[in-house]
């Protein structure tokens, strides 16, 4: 086996004093050349921009009153969960993006931020309160005018208004557009009157909705005049404060009991021409005259839709938080566990190999590791889009479809990332991973749904596709397509250059020389840049040379070639995701300046970068970017990296910053080094005092050799 | 979009009158040349050779005494659970495989047949009978003799005596031989001591310990006149029948709730000094005298170590047919769902797609329902071999080799599948997926553990890993390996003929003449073969290579250089279980003799083995293998072969033979096609009636067109 220590000499977190050149410590560091990582400073990168915010966030996370107790019934959770809110408040927690008029601090990226670390403290309080703060709260906020908010936000955000965003039905989740609650205007009344069609058009999936909601920003089709001007946003009151009964005209159910999240109060919601004042449709973006008289800043009714949804982007941002520290968390356990915990001894007879030094365990932990950075990384730069966004500092409409792209990126990745790292990092912990106690479970549970909800993954890298596709379309307005999709695919030097999404792709290709060239250096960041960038851009080269035309094309017949790439498309869009974490990770490195810490995470981002192009490997082979010659060395040179990384795996996830109240699982303890230790030391004493029994197989083959026979 | 029907006319599932030649729907079929599937066929063909037992068990997994109840507290799932196996006793369910004298019908194929049906009533019913007769009962029943039989077996078949397998202990689950509690014989009192030396010697994760447990088969070191014999299995009481209490010298822990499977009473137990009879000792593979001496059938301590072990493969066999059935309900539901729910509606005005004829759903479902049909043919053949084993027909030392090699291949392909399936049909059907009414996420849950249990699925396949390098050295004994084994890498025609594992591997070269000829058959099956069977040969062949004489070197410098290839040795392990399915699935097919049904499955076994290559295609370029041209076809012709397979999806989950009340999955009902119904109905009469809200569009378009301005 590998011999390694646990964390190399000359750790930053080890007082300067220790490592004076002179001492053993120093002497044994100089010998192996090993770099080390400076722990502080690398959680302090880690915390970003929001690090005090975060630090606020995670002493509240870590008291107990958050916690999610285990094996509770849906019942008992949700009772729970709806207490922990009033703490919050109580702890002035959750206010940060509301009106510093009315008691926040317009702090729209710190808010996400905090949010974010709820996660570590119960999933389902996380999103409890992101629903009642940042849905039906931000739906107030960002889709009503000042009359709503001095009127109703002062409630919500007390919780004297546990409250409802009443969006999705039973019908259509990911086709908002097409949701089939009406609200139509009655000028002789000066109300609006809202009403559930059939039972499809029921509100579904909706937080707060079986028990504590008493009121409900319903998003329903507005008419007025015999006019439908698409979906709108209504505040609504939904129960009597006092009794807690439905108001007459609204019905409801109980979703019961869910995958996970059962702290919140899933549930079902349906109108039966329910009245509600005029002065309730929250008007940013529309409104209607007492007469009836629709009017909109916004004349393109597709334009005004996205721009009200994409006020409500900040969901998808906070759960890309929320799904990175929740890899962190996951992989600092089963790290830690790995480090302490022994099985089978190969390489002596007497003792076992831990767990962390199996080629195996480190390529199911260190490439996830990897991805966690990255992803981590890559979330803080959402985030400070958001900000900028939302802060009003950038806020072009270009800054408004750059941040919902990247959040439509990025989403997916982390979301199914956590799910994955969860999984891995249970079955690594075998047995006890399976325990509550350790908690992989439970938040594999929890975090199930947050791959398909604020937008269904699937969805959002279809999002992404499209936009990749138009900004292709732009760049080549004026060129023969078909020629040039043909030319980019085919041949690989000189790549033309254009923009695909966010990012301006394949201008290095002018700075480095050819794509060949570059792909000779795999372990150059240059190269992995090319490599990935290359893909990306091909690909949808490629799918755009396919689409050509088919907007022209009877729409059944255009709909069916399109359909006929969904596929490609999807993992056009993830690699360009893929990408952008790349990058993110690249840029954070330049931020290091401690050179171990520099080495070492240089080395973490050349194993995702290598791991992408590894799981990518046939593209770039069928596509002459690499030889397969080069293709076969990519594994070992993974490999390799493995090695180099495993004396700092402890070091890099505590950098993640989250302390034993956060972690909260019994192997995270330092349990099973005890144990470890007490049975090692037993054998030890057992073995000195000769009075262990001799084994059956030493006897075995003493006799073997007594008697001139073969050993083995 | 694709234009289908959800099944084809012509289904042999209509009456042959249906079907005349002169009849609308043959007109249809005619035009179209659509095969149908036989469904009732094909259903009779995967129950398989145990098909009246597989009814049986069905017919009583339907019966809601044993359902699970979600959202029980562990405490009263457990009382459930524990309730419904004397159930399952009452109605003779459990004592097939037990000795006819006793009241069994020694039916050992049958039994696990039977056992794995339960999992659809409740997994933890399946999992706590196979902890009671499965585990317990089975070892006392194989490791026992005569008198131990007489003894126990009538109460542990009655369910008077519930008990614990205790094999595991906290700190060696992978590695049993290691573990520490010992068993030492005091042949004064003719007594063995048994006794826990250490926390890390605590038997873990024992069904029935925590609560239920009476008895106990206890693992142990056994100990006698100063020799360690290794480990053997001891009978010993628990718990006072009357108070519950455990007996003096016996102590445990609940190991509380875990990630799923919470109707089994998992726990901890150790022994102070615990004193049993010597008679207790199940002497079957090893005897201590009341003198103290030992002696054994089997002289060997290692071989008799694994005969033991081996008389317990039932636990892996069972696990891999319930994964099969979880999948398969979980294909139903989903695939049912896609059918009847529409999104988006890009191809027409007014109608929505359903989601099966999107091709991204299409990749997600069928790739999946590939594998699993695979996995179940596989199966089929792994109870037939377990039968011929245990029956006696076939049970040679190589016969039982095979089967255990067998086993430790399939189980994790399948138990791995099962979560994949689990999850993806979950993420596929969205947000009600995620409802614990439609069963996906109650599945996974209990599932989850599967992967880890029974052997760490990644353990077992270095099982495999192990054969299949025996294999090869054995074959090239003779020969000089570090040459032969380039050969074989390096050179893809005439490669030498070798057995890997239970294979045969590449003689069909000598048939159908050079690799790269039958490689350009993709569509083939004897490529598909060619290609699959070779990448396992060749994988192999190179790490048999550089481990040459690694088991020469120094133990510690042996073991370095095998975890530098562990993650090799593995990936080829899982490609020879790979092959394995495919196998199954192709032997399958010659077993079909309607023309209709055959033409389907073959496109349903290409998918599948298309998938595989797919998914190595990079392995399949850099070893020359295929052509970078070719390899760009293999996605291109899955596509082709997902629009073929789509008209008879229903039909292919349809014919896995589970009704409503195995599935018991609110959207597997048909609930999602009247709500579609009806709100497709209520907009066709609204559009009839004339008094349908005009879309805003919709006049902003006519107003473009008024004032000449073009349209988009």
């Amino acid at each position: 086996m590998t011999e390694v220590v646990d964390r190399p000499t000359g750790n930053a977190a080890v007082p300067t004093e220790g490592r004076a050149a002179n001492s053993p410590a120093a002497a044994v560091s100089a010998a192996d050349e090993q770099p080390a990582v400076d722990v502080a400073a690398l959680g302090e990168q880690l915390l970003g921009k929001w690090a005090h915010i975060r630090r606020q966030a995670r002493a509240l996370a870590a008291r107990p009153e958050l916690h999610k107790t285990e094996g509770l019934t849906h019942t008992e959770h949700r009772k729970r969960t709806f207490g922990q809110l009033q703490y919050l408040v109580d702890n002035e927690a959750v206010h940060r993006a509301f009106p510093t008029a009315l008691g926040g601090s317009d702090d729209h990226g710190g808010n996400v931020a905090g949010f974010e670390e709820l996660v570590t403290a119960d999933p389902s309080l996380q999103i409890k309160a992101g629903v009642q703060w940042g849905l039906f709260g931000s739906a107030v906020m960002h889709l009503g005018t000042e009359a709503h908010h001095s009127k109703w936000l002062p409630g919500i955000m007390s919780l004297a208004i546990p409250g409802c965003f009443a969006m999705t039905e039973t019908g259509h989740g990911s086709d908002v557009a097409s949701i089939a609650t009406t609200a139509t205007y009655d000028p002789a009344k000066q109300e609006f009157v809202v009403h559930t069609p059939f039972r499809a058009a029921w509100k579904d999936y909706i937080g707060n909705a079986a028990i504590d909601g008493l009121g409900a920003v319903v998003f329903a089709q507005l008419v007025t005049n015999g006019v439908s001007h698409g979906v709108h946003a209504f505040y609504m009151d939904l129960r009597d404060p006092l009794t807690k009964e439905f108001l007459p005209g609204i019905g409801g159910e109980d979703d019961g009991v869910k995958g996970g999240l059962n702290g919140i109060d899933n549930g079902r919601l349906h109108f039966n021409n329910v009245r509600i004042p005029r002065a309730n449709l929250l008007n940013r973006y529309g409104n209607v005259a007492p007469d009836g008289t629709y009017s909109s800043p916004i004349a393109s009714p597709g334009r005004r839709f996205f721009t009200m949804l994409g006020t409500l982007v900040q969901g998808r941002v906070s759960l890309d938080g929320a799904a990175v520290a929740a890899s962190k968390m996951a992989l600092k356990t089963a790290i830690q566990y790995a480090t302490e915990r022994r099985q089978f001894n190969a390489s002596s007879s007497t003792d076992e190999e831990v767990l962390l030094d199996y080629q195996r365990h480190q390529r199911r932990l260190f490439t996830r590791l990897a991805t966690t950075y990255a992803a981590s990384f890559a979330h803080e730069q959402l985030l400070q889009k958001f900000d900028d966004v939302f802060s009003g500092t950038h806020d072009t409409d270009e800054d408004r479809q750059d941040l919902e792209t990247l959040a439509a990126a990025l989403k997916p990745l982390s979301t199914w990332h956590a799910l994955d790292t969860l999984q891995e990092c249970r079955e690594a912990c075998g047995g006890a991973g399976f325990l509550i106690e350790n908690r992989f479970a439970s938040l594999r549970a929890d975090l199930d749904v947050y791959v398909t909800f604020e937008g269904d993954n699937t969805i959002l890298l279809q999002l992404v596709a499209k936009r990749l596709l138009a900004d292709y379309a732009k760049e080549f307005r004026n060129v023969d397509f078909g020629v040039l999709a043909r030319y980019v695919v085919g041949q690989a030097t000189d790549v033309a250059i254009h923009r695909t999404g966010l990012r301006q792709v394949a201008q290095f290709v002018a700075d480095t020389g050819s794509v060949q060239k570059a792909a000779l250096a795999l372990r150059d960041e240059e190269g992995q840049r090319t490599l990935l960038t290359d893909r990306v851009q091909s690909m949808v080269a490629e799918v755009g040379a396919a689409l050509k035309g088919a907007n022209k094309l009877p729409q059944h017949q255009g709909a069916a070639i399109f359909n006929q790439h969904q596929n490609e498309l999807i993992d056009a869009a993830q690699a360009h995701a893929e990408l952008l974490q790349w990058e993110a990770f690249t840029d954070a490195l330049r931020k290091i300046s401690d050179p171990g810490t520099k080495t070492v995470m240089t080395w973490l981002r050349d194993l995702f970068g290598l791991s992408l192009v590894e799981k990518n490997l046939s593209w770039y082979l069928m596509n002459g970017r690499l030889s397969m010659q080069r293709g076969r060395t990519v594994g070992d040179y993974i490999n390799r990296l493995l090695v180099k990384i495993r004396p700092h795996a402890v070091d890099l996830v505590d950098a993640f910053g989250y302390g034993p109240d956060h972690l909260r699982a019994a192997i995270a303890s330092g349990a099973e080094k005890i144990r470890q230790d007490e049975a090692r030391e037993f054998f030890r004493m057992q073995r000195a005092s000769g009075d262990a029994p001799v084994d059956e197989k030493a006897i075995l083959a003493r006799k073997k050799i007594e008697a001139g026979l073969p050993r083995h």
